[in-house]
């Protein structure tokens, strides 16, 4: 990637873009790095080195506004963009993806819907028809997919990757539970459902007073 | 809740709890915060300050021991014990969470699922029966559920919720695109796919050159 931002802090942006939304839309005009922090659980100091990549944000001793956060950070984010996705591997979680409501909000739009089954072939999801995944580079041309998003099993993720990046999208999302190698130029981001249940093992471990 | 440690804490807690793990496991046996923070993208402050809320750890100049670390945030997050989970719901998103691989090995363990669809109750999903949601009280008690995974329809997300708690689950895990509401004492995890995306979108957002 060109970026030398790393995908810990783009990850923090989202989080503040997700909070000053909610500010905003709740009639909060203004907040302060440390009240943020609060909120956040996040040091001031790791907040205003985080914005301050990007530039210079909110008024010295008074705080962000929220509109121009809303605003600035969308842009960063690319949210104010318009994405297509496809996804490859129409099992149960590429069905339940295509069916996920969230996406579109956001400004993902799903375009494609990739399987090598001939039983499944064909077949709509969403209002997508599923195509053969021997057409994947045709179709990934001409519906201009951006983002390809891999929910085939492990063993055959790195040649689904392999296909998307010759086909030309711009970014991988990765859910087959498995390392997968990527070109540099092209930003890859494997999701982790278990690590999101640690949040919640930590919680009840307490909560029963284990630890 | 009782503790007084923010979820985005102990997000950061499993963060380092898979790197250590990573490290221990490629025969790194000591690393420093600033090393650490490198690696992750995160101030050795923020680092520091995170890990010391939980005792002393590591060594003053010297760095974290990686088997020590992974054996003591493990038993922080809990990851050392077994949690019996049961999925809600089970169309695309629980059937795909209920073939989901990396659970088990986390220590969680899928023990029962609902629907109230007849059409499917009694068929087996990775080798679990799907039961009728009105004997959810019974079968989480019978089988001392832990933790409920909330995968139905935003609009009746709360109801399941509420039936879980009264059933005696220790946690939520809830994916219906929506808020929910449970007891201060009830941990609650809202998983929100769609902010991942904005990973992807940022970078290709900048690699086109459009910020």
């Amino acid at each position: 990637m060109k970026s030398a931002i790393s995908q810990a802090t783009i990850g923090r942006l989202a989080l503040y873009f997700r909070l000053f939304k909610s500010l905003y839309e709740n009639g909060v005009q203004i907040i302060s790095s440390e009240d943020l922090g609060k909120k956040l659980d996040i040091t001031p100091v790791q907040i205003r080195k985080d914005l301050a990549i990007f530039g210079q944000f909110g008024m010295k001793g008074v705080g962000y506004f929220t509109a121009e956060m809303v605003s600035k950070i969308g842009n960063i984010l690319g949210l104010n963009n318009h994405w297509n996705m496809a996804i490859v591997g129409v099992g149960h979680l590429g069905g339940a993806l295509a069916n996920y409501k969230n996406f579109e909000e956001n400004g993902f739009k799903l375009a494609a819907l990739f399987d090598k089954d001939i039983r499944i072939i064909g077949s709509t999801v969403h209002g997508i028809q599923i195509s053969d995944i021997r057409n994947l580079k045709s179709v990934v041309k001409n519906r201009s997919i951006h983002i390809g998003i891999i929910t085939v099993p492990a063993l055959a993720a790195q040649d689904i990757a392999n296909m998307l990046v010759d086909a030309g999208v711009k970014g991988i999302w990765n859910f087959a539970p498995t390392k997968i190698d990527v070109p540099a130029e092209i930003p890859l981001v494997n999701e982790d459902l278990a690590m999101d249940l640690s949040i919640l093992s930590y919680h009840i471990s307490r909560d029963r007073g284990e630890i």
